[in-house]
């Protein structure tokens, strides 16, 4: 065995262990020869599972889906050239998002770079600001202090891409030929190396939490949830700070409080509706607001948040993002959500005058009987059904249209269901393989509900559909539906320029990627396919076909009607 | 119309017109709202041919093929957030192949940054090191002074992505809500403004080029031409020189030399057979190498030169590069390579031995005649059938197998046949939309040569192939071949990590894009499949199905005969 190849073997294996040892549970690799080492210490590691991408976009987003479903970093590896920059929108997302990746760049030698060697680019800092860390590796060593060395690296990688705030992690690693050894291989000794860093409990400190609740206290406010990694114990704790104070709580779809908590009667959904009727909004002005996580998706309850001018607005956020587009935040809290409840309840502030909470409860009720007796378009069915049917499972959300319908017609339930979308960057990139790799790594049923330029934008990701229990409910209006409800529809140059209908007919990409394939065009049809397809243990397409100017018709009467202006 | 509104639309059309203006042609634009303003301006400029691209990243490489066509900048457009991320891979590419690209993103404005708002990403220098230039516009103004200022970065920022060093420069573009003007549109007033950058000849010093005909009087060398863009006017002075010399020229397939140049009696194309003939190679050393361009695709070359080192090298690159992996470089010459040629037939050095010259004739001789008597892979009869059939047209070379299928079976003709492919990173991506960019500037009918893994890679490109007079010429061996003759292939692991099978049927892909679609396992086969496709007018798939271990034993054998060892 060379002993140059011998040990680029070694360095990867330690490398590979050390992110195991530290966490690491997946590895998604896309092929490449210089990159060999790095793909042979993953595959033959015992405790690591590996997936392979020929498509390093999608394996990026692949990745982020794997990372999602429990928030530990997973490993990314491919190999020199312009194969990493495929990565970049997942990478992007992660940043934005919080989702931690160790992104492992195979690198030709500092000899080879800057010179014209085939396919070799300069991957130093290549993701820019866009990762937590970028951290240049020197050649292999196996000195037991440059693999110590390069061990302790690994480590602080993955505490890196998990704390203080979570996202990508770069790891350009240079490989010198000859890269694959001959004769037999090294085994892996894995030791019994568990994770040893932890993080802190933040908690509020106490004189701003006295200061919080003399303000909060008997006065109207709202608490608005956005998008967060929140404890398990958020929601009771939420629930206990909203009875206290006799106040409502509006929760976006991926706050994931809409869905199987426990104590619900506080938490409303409807405001997109409900915000929209001046009479009600006019008389309703909240003296503050206190959001925890991103700002909700509704464009609504932004214009609504943006006329509490005259309100105190105070901010949790745990991590060092600074959630708050309308400029608006008094107050802006470092600590953790649940603690931040827990420790106002214990101040005991006063509840608000009770009309308050009855009004909203009021306008919820009033909207969801409108809702029911309105003409609905067929995204409101659909989500229904899925919302239905999918009691217990989880629900991947793409971008643009599909999280607003979200937001407008999953009202919430009792049975649980996590809701989880990519709203870092917000693109309609990456967000098929985001789906799969969330399915992959939860191992049980996924459904992804999609529009139609959205699933084309990562077609290539269906490669990994094979063997998981996948649906995407595709809501086909033939192009960039949103734009119709965007001054751009006035245009001339609109359909070209903005709607940009593909025409593609899915069916052939679904006989190609091996997805059982139903095509339905009402409401009636996608019960039944949604369950046939719920019933399949394989990956499966479902086309909705929209018709988009009555579906922007029946968006817009849903809305005046839901109003109750 | 709202006055933010109308400044954005005139703000974006002095953009576009001073850009065009400068020497643009072509916009490829990718949908979105934040990006309106730019949108409408190119769609709106009569001068300007618009292409619309849903996936970002196929938009880069269609603009990539775009600008190949005649290596003028051409212009990208996309919205904020992930959606200029997945340009990278093009942006990339375009840097190490010397492609000039502008790239537009649109951007929110300052108050929107790093605030939680939505599709809001950190774009400023956004691609690093990868671009010539970033430039960060202020918000739209139109006062004279405003509106000049950004005309002058406009002429600049063609001027940067032109020269010294071609390349993609980048204009990070902040836009204020609103962005689509009521009522009707300005109209542009174009005026008739030339472009009024241009560029030196670059010539040689005259005691450099003394010292240099002294080094190659009389003496056996070699000349080697790799890619470049040379002038029209090079081959001729090159065979003026070779003559001159009584040298050789080896002629990678990407430097243009081996179809349809006049005086080919000095070129050979044959090296990478002949040179593997230790006898020949052995007994003929050179004692001066003079490389023209980048280095050769041939790794039995790279060999023989990193062999040569008692030989002088003589490097001449226009541009700011280095392209030299071996590090044997003696002197480097910054000057266009015409103008190297004449001055050096200017200064009368001696001819080499007339052996030197005949002994290389008679290998490549040997070669040809050993060529056509030995058992050939079937890629070598689709080279040769792709040679015959499309004389006078434009071969697209994927990377990977594919270019170095053309390297060692495309010798040369009489007719003229332009080879162009993605060298600067080498990598698969974006081979599809480079090839479609490339045939919609051309106007004329282009054939793409593509591994099954290049084509997969960018399928989504294919959205463009529309009404376009492409080929896709498709060798499936099944994934990632060219592992297959690396070390790899004796890993336990090789198919799962590094071959990659898709085991798609590319039939549905060519019936979702509206391909026409043949499959064919032999050569004849293809010559029929070929001359169908050359005489349909639209968008063709021929799928060659190649035996992955018939065609790696093929290869064997012909290197093997063809060495003539």
């Amino acid at each position: 065995m060379s002993d140059i190849a011998a040990a680029n073997l070694r360095w990867a294996m330690a490398l590979v262990d050390r992110l195991v040892a530290s966490g690491v549970q997946h590895a998604v690799i896309s092929p490449g020869s210089r990159s060999t080492p790095l793909t042979l210490a993953c595959l033959r590691h015992p405790h690591l599972r590996t997936w392979i991408q020929v498509d390093e976009r999608s394996a990026g987003f692949f990745a982020l889906g794997l990372s999602k479903a429990d928030r530990r970093p997973v490993v990314l590896i491919c190999t020199s050239g312009s194969a990493p920059a495929n990565w970049f929108p997942a990478v992007i997302e992660a940043n934005h998002g919080l989702t931690p990746l160790i992104l492992l760049t195979a690198d030709r030698p500092p000899e080879l770079r800057d010179c014209g060697a085939n396919q070799t680019i300069d991957q130093v800092k290549l993701f820019g600001g866009q990762v937590r860390a970028s951290h240049e590796l020197p050649l292999a060593e196996t000195t037991v202090a440059a693999l110590q060395n390069l061990g302790w690296l690994a480590a602080r990688a993955v505490d890196q891409s998990c704390w203080p705030l979570p996202g990508p992690v770069h790891i350009n690693v240079p490989l010198r030929e000859p890269l694959v050894p001959s004769g037999a291989l090294p085994e892996y000794e894995v030791a019994a190396k568990p994770k040893t860093v932890s993080y802190p409990a933040m908690l509020p400190p106490a004189d701003e939490i006295s200061r919080w609740a003399t303000e909060l206290s008997g006065r109207p406010g709202l608490i608005v949830c956005g998008e967060s990694e929140y404890s398990d114990g958020f929601p009771a704790a939420l629930a206990q700070l909203a009875l206290q104070l006799a106040c409502p709580v509006l929760a976006d779809p991926l706050s994931n409080l809409r869905f199987g908590v426990h104590d619900r009667s506080h938490i409303f959904s409807r405001y997109d509706a409900f915000l929209r009727c001046t009479g009600f909004a006019g008389t309703h002005s909240p003296e503050w607001v206190l959001r925890f996580g991103t700002m909700p998706v509704s464009r609504q309850l932004q214009n609504t948040l943006a006329a509490c001018t005259g309100a105190t607005h105070f901010l949790v956020e745990a991590y060092g993002r600074w959630p708050d587009p309308l400029h608006l935040t008094t107050r802006l809290l470092r600590a953790d959500a649940d603690a931040v409840c827990a420790a106002l309840v214990a101040a005991q502030p006063f509840p608000a005058p009770v009309a308050w909470l009855e009004d909203f409860a009021a306008e919820e009720q009033r909207a969801a009987g409108l809702a029911q007796t309105s003409v609905k378009p067929i995204e409101a069915k659909v989500v229904e059904s899925l919302i239905h049917q999918l009691a217990g499972g989880c629900l991947f959300s793409g971008n643009s249209m599909a999280i607003r319908d979200l937001d407008n017609f999953a009202s919430g339930g009792e049975a649980s269901l996590r809701i989880i979308g990519n709203r870092g960057a917000s693109g309609i990139d990456g967000n098929v393989s985001t789906a799969l790799g969330l399915c992959a790594a939860l191992g049980k049923p996924v459904v992804a509900l999609l529009g139609d330029l959205a699933f084309y934008h990562d077609m290539n990701g269906l490669l990994a559909a094979r063997g998981l229990n996948i649906t995407f409910v595709v809501l086909n209006n033939g192009g960039g539906g949103i734009f119709s409800y965007l001054p751009q529809a006035g245009l001339e140059e609109f359909e070209r320029g903005w709607l940009t209908p593909t025409d593609l007919d899915f069916s052939h990409a679904a006989r190609m990627y091996g997805l059982d394939y139903q095509k339905v065009k009402c409401s009636d049809d996608f019960d039944a396919a949604l369950a046939a397809a719920l019933e399949h243990a394989g990956p499966d397409l479902i086309e909705v076909t929209v018709d988009r100017e009555v579906s922007v018709a029946g968006h817009m009467t849903y809305w005046a009607a839901v109003s109750g202006d």
